[in-house]
């Protein structure tokens, strides 16, 4: 467990510290641990040897992010070894369009986190993939079948620490200069969001949807 | 220009080549092109020298895929030498609900192109940035003030052609074994999309809305 962690302020680390638009930057736990938990998916970057960059499922437990994959996957034998590795995990969250070209840019939430991953012990396997699966789904892990033997010994679950990482937000609109605000083009904030849509039963399961899935779209419906 | 694209079923390279899951693989250009013009953000992977995984804005013309940046940007200057790069674009569109946690899964479109970004000519520019801001919204470049002479030495544009890259797809159900097929949990797919909510004016911005910031949200509230 690492108790300390970084100040908002503070970078934890020289490659972790923001170079462009260092407002931006955050780097404490509470910041990076809300942006990391609003994420089914990052993005890992190693050497093999020629720089990879590979989209897969995350999910944090206390102050580590794990992925997951087959032992044999490709990703799963570089990182498993302790080499060096990148994460990243974005929300975009708006389009922003200024008066001048030049500064449009995006509101998003993102982490990039450095380190090495290392594998859990097969003991610590179960508890991690039903994080994993309550992750996706809060509860699902008690209502799907647990893995069983063979398919706990044929996964790897890695886990990196988030104690070097750092968070960036931009969450404003546009910021013209002086000379470009009476430039007659509308400005403002197109907004994005995820949206769930109306879950569908799998054609022959016989099973009555269940609360939490008639509820998935639930906050698509009232928006 | 590559005049000759790969066929849907045959890799470019090695290193593109899919090793997991390769029924989900496609190679051609026409599967590649849509998943990129879908994304308005990639994340690319380099090394400086340990990996680093940054996330940014992209667009394609042709068959390439642009980044750009300040020149002063860690990420400009080492991609700016023709170091190799890796750059993964990511749409997750469902989360797929089966009867074992073992099966869990997800339904995504993602495109990992391999290669090296070489610096576009100060000439071309003014073009491709103008194709950015339209990609954003189309027409844009028409309305906003394009960049100037300063901002246009001040900015790099980075392009890497798109011939070298792998798409993954995978959109449909649950694929349970026979024997998880009567296991009592609910089986299903918890459909997922980007959302698009009401554009909103920047305060002391005078111009009424235009018809694309309206429209913004139609699909939104038609849908």
């Amino acid at each position: 467990m690492h108790t300390t962690m970084p100040s908002p302020d503070t970078p934890p680390s020289e490659r972790a510290r923001l170079r462009r638009t260092a407002e931006r930057g955050h780097y404490d736990a509470d910041t990076i641990h809300a942006i990391v938990d609003a994420a089914t998916l990052c993005h890992v970057a190693f050497a093999a040897p020629d720089p990879l960059c590979i989209p897969t499922v995350c999910w944090r437990v206390g102050d580590r992010l794990y992925i997951h994959g087959s032992n044999g996957s490709r990703m799963m034998k570089h990182l498993g070894g302790g080499a060096q590795a990148c994460v990243a995990i974005t929300h975009l969250d708006a389009l922003v369009m200024a008066r001048s070209a030049f500064s449009h840019t995006m509101n998003f939430r993102s982490v990039v986190i450095h380190g090495a991953f290392a594998p859990v012990d097969d003991d610590d396997k179960p508890a991690l993939l039903d994080a994993l699966t309550d992750h996706i789904m809060p509860g699902r892990s008690q209502e799907a079948r647990r893995a069983n033997r063979n398919e706990l010994l044929a996964t790897t679950v890695l886990g990196i620490p988030l104690h070097e990482a750092a968070a960036k937000v931009r969450a404003w609109g546009p910021r013209d200069k002086d000379e470009d605000l009476s430039w007659p083009a509308w400005a403002g904030v197109l907004p994005l969001r995820q949206q769930a849509l109306p879950a569908q039963t799998e054609p022959g399961c016989e099973l009555p949807m269940p609360e939490w899935a008639r509820d998935w779209a639930r906050d698509w419906a009232q928006a």
